[in-house]
């Protein structure tokens, strides 16, 4: 193990943690917050300090792989959600670290599950610090520092591809442009333009400028974080739709944004994740407008709330206009169902993504035939091209492992807390999906707040295991990485 | 689809039931049940008369391939469940249709999970005929069929082989003969010898001949219906010891008996899931025994509740001495993780058996090792024999497969029944791995009763799944199965 060089990454990170904190101040001194501006130089000053001291670790020569890259990766998010957390404890407004820790990893990992009662209670610094996380968290700080970031040691070869496989969601990782470094720009700045016509259309809607900037932030990452009490439920109807329809686009697949510059569209259009996505969007959509529009004076109000949920939780965002924790029983599985599904692979999205669904549902088709006919094993196809046995064996191995996960949790939970079924369940649903909130007691209109200490971190793990999809944390908590050393 | 061979075969299944069925009007003589008679008669008529009729189906010349198999035993055995409950709705004792299905798949599949308050109150004909099915559920019906009955149409050539694979569980199914036949009276007379032995033991150490005929059933199939409230706290220490030896030793893949009987002790005694399993047994007994000492005046009375607790629930039998349900958290999650565990391939035992995890964990170890260096892929190695990648394949899809049908059932009876979250949990776990009793509502001091109808037929199809192991009862509903039924 390199050691020396996962410092560095480690170093790199919490500078340009601190440096995304800066701004806080800014917020902080715009709306005379002063109690706020202090937690926030210190926090700065600490990352920065120890950044510089990580980055200044003697390197060797020796190249990256994928051991360290997924290190990297695991370690990295871990730090950056504990430093993140700092500015909550220090200023009092999460006075627990455990909660703070939850708070912070729920940012970065776009889940969107809050501990706060009142969200309202907070000061817009910590707004904006809270809100920026999933932002950032969105598409990956790690992809960011690809981008920005001159790397020295790429004698591995794949350095940066390692990286960026096990920060990316999704089951393949696809190179868009001839260097990663590109890619990771392109991914950037497609990023960036979608989030500030976004922000433009949400002020042009009637929204406040500092509501529009967070509920942006929430949007582009899918994160979910809301900064009022009642989520959406408060802005005008345009503003909802605007919310919806943005949900729905940064759940899809950045690559066909790429196609579609490239004019690509035949090919950006007959993408199966593509049309699988927004199939379910419309099946879903339609069938909760249709059990819930009864309770409902207005049908366009009925299908604008329908739609939004359906977009909030595919996309595992989380935001809500209505509370679908009192809507019928078929609604609500609906809900589930796709919360589990998720959004698509390469998008800020969580979940299991659509095309590993698609993945997995091919395979158990070949097996259940491979069953019937044992020497006629055919090929997975996807869009057009065969998918490869690894790709196939991963998607596997990562469902086995990721349910026994999602059921140690809830026994867990379970023997901890001992809430009712449906809290518990979906807890560990929302947060393994980076979803937010779930039903029962975890409903739109609850929180998490009242979680002992040990479930929180059981939950904050599962929101890292999720967004990381299981590989890097898995793989940090595995001893045999960290023997045999050398290299052949 | 050969539709012809597949009513054959439920022919003689119903014939071997209504035959199985007759001993219980002797025993309804012996003890003057009267109400008894007639429930048995007139099923038994209807078995034989309907099973005759499926047997004179005109056969053609087409062969039995795979898909007739897996069919063949999916069906069986919800025929087999169907008419083997209609003695306890005609005699009243179990009214309600729904109800006495879910008892006798319940004992068929050796879950051993009941609806009823008080067992007592059943006739010990209906008691006798409720643990058969038990005995008969262990070994397999279609392993019997093959034993006794001719098979005419053995042109697919491996006609017995399909069913055996279909009905046996565990990853891999060996022939321990050259011809199946064979193998399957080889099966089925240690499985009689050692049920033989077990009675004599029984008897011995002092208990009433009727209940040791009884708890032999429910000990040799591993299914655990009990004959008395208490289930087995009331009888004498020795006895209990015996039948915890008894589960344990019924849980144990019957090839190694096999191996032991043919002198090939260093081949049986260095087999992998063997010693698996008893390590798991003998640290999960320490471990409870060291966490709930303290609660008994007598450490033998202590170490003997132990692990006659971890015998039973490891071999998912669901015999208890003591309410575990009432035992400190760590006693009670080790509990719930043997629940999964299971027992051994090709033993009596339910769970997603121990073979089968020592694959997925050699190949989860596999797969870390593949993400750190992609080139170098290993064979997963199983008792000094590579494992083929078919089988890693089929058992990763298991598990993937396993895990949605879990835990859509747990939320499917959140929604329905609404029950603590360890109700709901465990009930499920405890249906979809055979083993009867779960935690909570469904603890050793409680039953199913409760739950909802349509809750019932959900748990009764996920114990059916789970004896089955997923693929026959999946390809029953697949629709792609019946289609296509010209062969190449």
């Amino acid at each position: 193990m390199n050691f020396r060089v996962i410092a560095k990454y480690m170093g790199n990170i919490l500078r340009l943690e601190g440096a995304f904190m800066a701004p806080a101040i800014l917020v902080a001194l715009i709306y005379k917050e002063t109690e706020s501006i202090m937690p926030f130089v210190i926090t700065i000053a600490i990352c920065e300090i120890l950044g510089f001291a990580l980055i200044k670790v003697k390197q060797n020569n020796k190249g990256i792989y994928a051991k360290e890259g997924y290190i990297s990766v695991a370690l990295g998010w871990i730090l950056l959600s504990f430093f993140g957390s700092l500015p909550f404890v220090f200023s009092g407004y999460i006075p627990s670290i455990v909660d703070a820790f939850f708070e912070t990893v729920s940012g970065f990992t776009t889940t969107g599950s809050s501990i706060l009662t009142n969200v309202e209670a907070l000061s817009n610094s910590m707004l904006y610090w809270r809100s920026f996380t999933h932002w950032l968290g969105g598409m990956g700080v790690l992809v960011f520092l690809m981008a920005v970031v001159p790397m020295s040691n790429t004698k591995g070869g794949g350095e940066g591809l390692q990286l960026m496989r096990a920060e990316s969601p999704g089951p393949t990782v696809g190179k868009m442009t001839p260097t990663l470094k590109d890619t990771a720009r392109v991914l950037y700045s497609i990023y960036l333009v979608m989030t500030i016509i976004l922000i433009v259309l949400l002020v042009m809607s009637g929204m406040p400028v500092f509501d529009s900037l967070l509920t942006a932030f929430g949007t582009a990452g899918t994160g979910g974080f809301g900064i009022k009490v009642d989520s959406m439920d408060g802005y005008n109807h345009l503003t909802q739709l605007i919310v919806a329809v943005g949900m729905m686009l940064f759940g899809v697949n950045f690559s066909i944004y790429y196609l579609i510059l490239n004019k690509k569209f035949k090919e950006a259009f007959t993408n199966e994740e593509l049309l699988g996505y927004l199939g379910i969007i419309t099946v879903s959509t339609l069938l909760i407008f249709f059990n819930v529009k009864h309770s409902y004076d207005n049908s366009g109000i009925a299908l604008l709330d329908s739609y939004f949920s359906v977009s909030s939780v595919i996309t595992t965002t989380g935001f809500a206009t209505a509370n679908f924790d009192l809507w019928p029983e078929l609604s609500r599985f609906i809900l589930v169902a796709i919360m589990i599904s998720g959004a698509s692979a390469g998008s800020t999205g969580g979940g299991v993504k659509v095309s590993r669904l698609i993945i997995l549902l091919k395979t158990i088709k070949r097996e259940i035939q491979a069953v019937i006919r044992p020497r006629a094993v055919k090929t997975v196809m996807m869009d057009g091209k065969p998918v490869s046995e690894v790709v196939i064996r991963n998607t596997l191995a990562y469902f086995a492992v990721y349910w026994f996960i999602a059921v140690g949790s809830m026994f867990m939970l379970a023997l901890i807390d001992g809430f009712d079924s449906e809290t518990t369940i979906t807890a560990v649903m929302a947060c393994l999906n980076n979803i937010g909130p779930g039903l029962s007691m975890v409903g739109p209109a609850g929180n998490f707040g009242m979680f002992s200490p040990l479930s929180k971190i059981i939950l904050s793990l599962d929101m890292l295991i999720g967004r990381l999809e299981i590989w890097p944390m898995l793989l940090l908590f595995s001893p045999s990485v960290y023997k045999n050393t050398t290299r052949k």
